[in-house]
């Protein structure tokens, strides 16, 4: 287990992830400075880790992020995510669809989607497919059932991966997001819902994380090259 | 606010509810004996409050409270339910239709459709129609359409209410169910996704009270009658 | 199930729900932008959805709204509630009582009624008649048993509609409000109580919920106009 | 700080405390075998306190503790109460009127009110009187307003010390019981209303504790003798 | 049941209440405008309701309130307290002692201390007195003994209440305060903890609710009076 | 949405969703009684759904199904698990190794484990691998890190898989269990561990949901074949 | 990191613990059957780890695994504890103190003495000294004050820690029990009592961990020997 | 117990704690005013209590105290500590290694640190070492193993202290931290991961309770100097 790390003092960065696990370590940039994002940055760059990806970035550690490293820096506002480097080329085997239950769920279904990009897949959206409104769900049934792998993102009841999981034989990966008030606590009301989900292959991740599950979809969906 | 009341001790028998409210006073089973059972039930009789209910009544008690009072009581099994006298005249508006996700939320489906029959209701039951399997729900339209009321019962991630909401026109009355395992925290995560449905019209009941959905249905019902 | 849909990109707005299932489609303000929220009201005014309501809008919001949408559209403050267009006609078959607890649960309280009025009913206000004080709530027995459905607004213990659940005959819709501190939890023990009511015929809806009670309340209220 | 201790090695009895605080120790019986308690029971005889209490002692350790203390023992079975010697003379300044909502709460009521009589109380019991049947609490306003003490016992949502609360002038000391199910959650859901009660002189004990209810309300009771 | 009312719309003030039940409405403050506070205000001096309490004042509305009503008002900004007309004579039969467990569980301890004295009692402060430094508090002995009701406030792990209500002979009253980070999730871990006291004669009011403890405690250091 | 449905009156079974969805409708056996499951398991096999599993299914039900369907019907007593029919063809494009923290996880894993075979899955076992003894682990990595996907199982504190999750580049699926005492609370910390976990490519089932992590593994493991 | 481990397909044998941190591996007996422990015994003492502990051991299969370890297997009912092998020479540099609230905890103190003599240590037991008694606990200040390492037991409100953590500069090893009803939820309140502690130098063990807090002290009361 | 106080009236500082117990009193800096902090720090100062620490101060107040105090203060940004006077020479016994699993745990590890060096220890800080990257973790063991005590520092999934506990033979105390978002609920996953740890040896404190582990830590690594 010896593997290269670069240890800046506050954090050890893992240069060689990308040769080892296929993708580069990402940074989350929730608590860490601008400051210290652009270092780590630098190290990746270095290391030759790239696309580098900071998730949960703010736009004002954004722009002092950008203004350090220049035209290879992409800021996406929507889905709180910072690219270093271009979009890995869109070598998934299939599709992957983002559904989401409202307009207030965009910016946890921007994140999946930005993510699975820049991993180097094809994404097709489904936005405000709720499932109060089941026509507007079902008039998209095609595009769902030609994913490889469905993101299902929604808050409130979070019901929108049960009713899905049940048309398509794909595995869905259903995100939970803060949308809603009162008896959704933050999100809690979607998430237990959905790990009950009565629908078979249907797996969680935490609340609001569209990372995790872009960055899971991608690794699904790249799944098969090599075997 | 002088009304009649029998004093058993124990318990203060509101013997006039039916004149004043409609239905008779109803028998909560789960806390008593079934001595004091058969002691509210003849009181109630006594006072003409007839059919009387007993909910929450296991098969033991139900047992003894049938040797004491004879053939005027019928005991509902699956919906641990008492009843002395006989259903009321279906002379509800309209149907009452009780749609349940699964099997296992059969009971709770029983109690809400017995209340209901009992109370001078028409009800239809659509079972195990739950949201992961769409085309068994959707094959049920008509008869949703068609109710006045409906009352959706489900356990687990507790989304019927949300899909049905978005169907009809009706009011709908969630009742979730205990129905489910680990985070499904004994009904506790289909309570919380009925309570954040994001469709318009439904309403909730405690976990497991088909009774509660039962009985409102019918006041539902019931109303214009005399408007 | 072929239905019109205005496909907006962030919003796939329902543009035949009126001739379905009565009412329009609401907007829900809180997860949208002014922009948002006036391209989508636009959709619905084009399709001759009206009046169409607004949800959780703040007054920032309502004022960028009301400089797009002109003076058809309406902002009511205490209740965060925009409306475009007017009133419809208040053709109710009776009447729809709101009471609440305390003066602390009005924005709460006038949601709903705003609601209810915006969707053709005609309420009645019965404000600051909590528990504690149980004359105050006696005096209004008259309008209360006059109505033909209930809205009990409470926060804090939320007993109202236990109370209210035991002096009339009409189904009692509770609204459990986040007023209060400690452990109140932000509504969460008055949403308990009102889960287990001891009074027969109350549902519940979310917490802070008000324009869910006034619109289950209008559909309830318009039962039997064409059976 | 000396006072008598009499280390049993399992136990340290406190064996003076009726000198110093004017009850004697009182024997949580749940935790505790039959042998356990006799031996606890002769060490507080043995020093002169008297009565002693147990609390929360089954019927089984009932009968044994029974057999081995003889006569001066006695249980109350409603209660899970046992007490070696006679109740105290009822020299308390007022009467302490117990009220519960329904005939499930009974158990708790009755530890309440065995544990008020034994330390000197007249005991007024007011049972049944729940707040969905307003005219039954209402019926009772004289003794609940001729009380100096009132315990509130209730279930399910809890409101019954709310009301009382607001009718009388004597502290009220409210006690939840675990009566209920689905939401009630063994009883958080009336101790969370309980504590959030809108009327003032409103104190609240934990779930089913009966018997501190009934010591509190016996020192508050007694207050006033030496002043 | 017939009292007199002030109906101002958004309240009803219940303007015999000091006749009734000894002590006038008091207002809470955190809901209200202080316009709707003046407005009660008057309503209360209107109708000799003296003095009058605003709860959970902050110091903005403070301001507004103190320069409509002039010098008859009072604010007490360590108790986020208003006060309407003098403290009535101190006519309680003995002392209250408030105790508190650290110095920043000050504003909680003076909201009830504060309240006593307006309503007619001596009151004997005991601050920083936690039980991590128990000499401190068995200093204070002679104080808590000589006490006729002890208010225990505190927040952490909420041990006060219980090593106090070993101590003395007198009702304690258990105050949680929201004091803590982390697992004391805002006073509930001291809540708690004074739920489950093992010492007899203590009861709990709401977290940071020092108004409802000095209220009760006011209430039973006046019984006795008139018996 | 036309697809055939035998409907049983307490069941709607869905006989076409092998073609439909690659795999038939898995029976939960919890909520049913034998004669309900040897009814639905008679349908599937009627409808050439093979093999047909039944989960949560405890030995007495077992032996009852057992004796009405004969040699083809197979149960496994560790994973509560009853199969009508053969294995499919291990048919797989890859190895699914399951994981698990401790012998006490033996159930759950064996529940993964058994439903993947069923499947037409080859899987690998590496049991008693928890995070404490982390040579265990390491030990493994050969195994781990050819299989194409893991099933990580864990009680307590869950750890299993985001340490998991750093080794190797497959899709994580983890698996809670309701191993532990205390503060695990039945599983939730190791839920809520799991769904935090720092590691990506993690997602998470619910707790003792060994099927679902089975036939989830199984999906993905299948993806490929037919691109 | 290559260490021995005895693979039995159920369970990995760690088998050079005890060379490694100082303790053999401890067997955790809730999950395992009594065979497999025995097993596990044979393993361990094949391999000179001893003594080998078996914690959360129930007397039926105790009895099974006595039967199988003849004579040099012990079992403390009391502490749910077996032991095979001798107790290790009591060569702890200081004394371990277990103190704990009352009779009822006694079986987690029981388990965590009995672990620290199997470890090497001399225990003194210091048993029902809860603070609501504070005599009895002062009464044992010496003893405590001589322990190298103090482990405070209590169930209820928690609060012995935080007393005995402002008595003594030991470090205090705090662990909750499950003793309590209603608001305590199985030990919850006093683990959260002990977590907000306000007296510095308490660390916690999960609730009825006495294991844990038995091995902990025992690991401390040896630190210093070979520095 | 007679000890010396210095009653300020809002606190009685304990300035006698360094004698009794090792280490002066610590001020909780989170609710107390500059000015209330400099009165205490003085009279700590008087009583030569020496270095005394504040914890939880802001970088606002922390200048007030400074401008106050002078040169003797010292203020740790980053751990959000001030320090009056310098550390005590770092007379423990070994050292005391403090892990964290992220850069976003900084802060709560450096108030671990800190404190441990005011109060004489020398300390190794290992950061950046999470699970998910195990090589990181195991290139520090020589590290680890090298220690006497070990504080582990973790938010997210709360695993570090578990693999850490199985890799040392010295006490490991576990730190959550509030780091996270979603499930991580302010750290609760963390630290209910860290009571369950299956790695004996591991004890728990309070969610981002820096200053106790470091004071522990401290309090241990001191142990066996004078015995």
């Amino acid at each position: 287990m010896n593997h290269a790390i670069d240890n800046l003092g506050f954090a050890r960065v893992d240069v060689d992830r990308q040769t080892r696990q296929g993708v580069g370590e990402v940074v989350y940039g929730a608590g860490k400075s601008a400051a210290q994002i652009v270092e780590i940055l630098r190290s990746l760059a270095a290391h030759g880790q790239s696309p580098a990806l900071v998730t949960r970035l703010d736009a004002a550690k954004a722009a002092a992020v950008a203004a350090a490293m220049g035209a290879d820096f992409t800021y996406f506002a929507d889905a709180h995510l910072g690219r270093l480097g271009a979009n890995r080329p869109a070598d998934g085997r299939g599709t992957i669809a983002v559904a989401c239950g409202g307009t207030s769920d965009l910016p946890v279904a921007e994140e999946a989607a930005r993510t699975a990009e820049a991993l180097g897949n094809t994404v097709v959206r489904l936005y405000d497919v709720g499932v109060a409104g089941l026509h507007r769900l079902l008039a998209c049934s095609d595009a769902l059932k030609a994913a490889r792998v469905v993101i299902a993102v929604a808050g409130m009841e979070g019901a929108l991966p049960s009713v899905i999981g049940g048309l398509v034989a794909a595995p869905v990966i259903a995100v939970p997001t803060s949308v809603g008030y009162g008896a959704s606590f933050g999100g809690v009301a979607a998430l237990l819902a959905m790990l009950n989900s009565c629908a078979a292959g249907v797996s969680v991740v935490n609340i609001d994380n569209g990372f995790g599950a872009g960055f899971l979809a991608s690794r699904i969906n790249h799944l098969g090259e090599a075997t």
